[in-house]
């Protein structure tokens, strides 16, 4: 199975954007070197690295992925998850953890299906994946519309960074083997979703304004009351314009004693 | 994604024999672990190795392995692929170019259906991995009854060893898993969602204070803008707990500018 070159026309699959895979803190450039070849295996290419530990690119990163050199080079590094999703309207999670905080988890075969019709109607999609020892922290997973979980022999569920970036990936691409699958399901209306900084901007605006009337008190709470608002609007699937009208509620609500003086 | 330890009682899956992974003169031990890895990911214990080049088990395989020690010590080391299969009735070869001899390749979501139909018959099965650079060489494939291949990016079919051994495998798991079964089970408890009639006071709640605070004005557009303002919350599905969360929220923004004063 040797590898071979590759350009980004080649890698590139018609019918749309690929989803982007962002991986959060990542320990080790050997593991994301791993990732970007499962990705270009499965016609992937828009890698995006949150503070990998190690830098990037390396040189053992650079080896193991095994001559997927468009990925290595083509991937963005930036600081936060909030910057690396800040143009995506539809982004998965994955846990090995299903939280119950957002309904239930998704199986990658599904979501694959979702992120193919995203892709269909335009919309920019992506899956976060957290540090190899740890996972994504629950502030990461409330960025996210769903929650993805890999369904996996229960006593050993601990799964390889590359493996669950594989498996993604993999579903991704047998999603698109068979069109029909996924053009069947697809849904009558397209739903145009915000990007996720104006969502990102929402929360802000709302909890700047919370903060400031004492109901996220005491402030020990304040971090899971955060989340447990972010989840809510998060499902909701808001499209611009309701991201607007959201925080027009939010200044009406607030100004209304201001006028009245 | 931390391990957990694991007995081949939890390992195991109801319902048959599990395929046997045999892989055929593996270069790396490092890469043999991740492969033990995989498998217990999903629930397979039976790995047989042909003459490994670094011998096994070594220290590097072993900590690839991650806490795989069942699939690690369990294996069984022999010199010619022939010994791997002897007690096999049903055997597929895994290729990156599928040759013609054997008829054409399967995808592993249509041989993983098969596998458990034989192993629900007591059939014994297994798969045949080739080394790393190579792949299996004609004399190897020739023994298998099948050819399997994994459908990928035409331009870097290139796979990680550890990566075909969880694609076969994760598909294998897949077959024998009632998807929803799963998710019941993942998902701790179900969301409760709120009964209308609290969803409804909830609406007149939030819409006699942006009445009063002139959010729904024009009067004659009052109709359209409550109805998008409803049709975004219906979607978020709120429980009880989140209801209650929003009646607190609009009371704290409404009450800001009150309390100040």
């Amino acid at each position: 199975m040797a590898g071979t070159d590759s350009t980004l026309s080649e890698a590139s699959l018609p019918g749309g954007t690929t989803p982007a895979i962002i991986l959060v803190r990542p320990q080790l450039a050997e593991n994301v070197g791993m990732c970007c070849r499962a990705m270009l295996n499965c016609g992937l290419d828009d890698l995006r690295l949150v503070a990998p530990k190690q830098g990037w690119p390396t040189e053992k990163g650079r080896a193991a992925a095994s001559g997927a050199d468009l990925v290595v080079d083509g991937a963005r590094i930036v600081e936060t998850t909030e910057e690396a999703i800040a143009d995506l309207t539809l982004v998965y999670a994955t846990t090995a953890r299903p939280r119950d905080s957002s309904g239930s988890a998704q199986v990658p075969k599904q979501a694959a299906i979702e992120l193919r019709q995203a892709s269909e109607k335009g919309q920019k999609t992506g899956i976060i994946f957290g540090p190899e020892a740890k996972g994504l922290n629950n502030d990461d997973v409330a960025l996210a519309d769903s929650i993805l979980a890999v369904p996996l022999n229960p006593a050993f569920k601990s799964l390889n960074l590359a493996q669950a970036v594989f498996c993604i990936s993999y579903e991704w691409f047998q999603a698109g083997v068979d069109t029909d699958v996924w053009r069947k399901a697809a849904t009558t209306k397209p739903r145009e979703l915000a990007p996720k900084k104006d969502l990102v901007h929402m929360f802000d605006h709302l909890e700047t304004e919370l903060i400031d009337c004492g109901f996220l008190n005491p402030p020990e709470k304040r971090p899971a009351m955060i989340q447990n608002i972010r989840t809510m609007f998060q499902r909701a699937q808001l499209t611009d314009q309701e991201v607007r009208t959201m925080r027009g509620i939010i200044s009406g609500l607030t100004r209304k004693h201001e006028r009245k003086r």
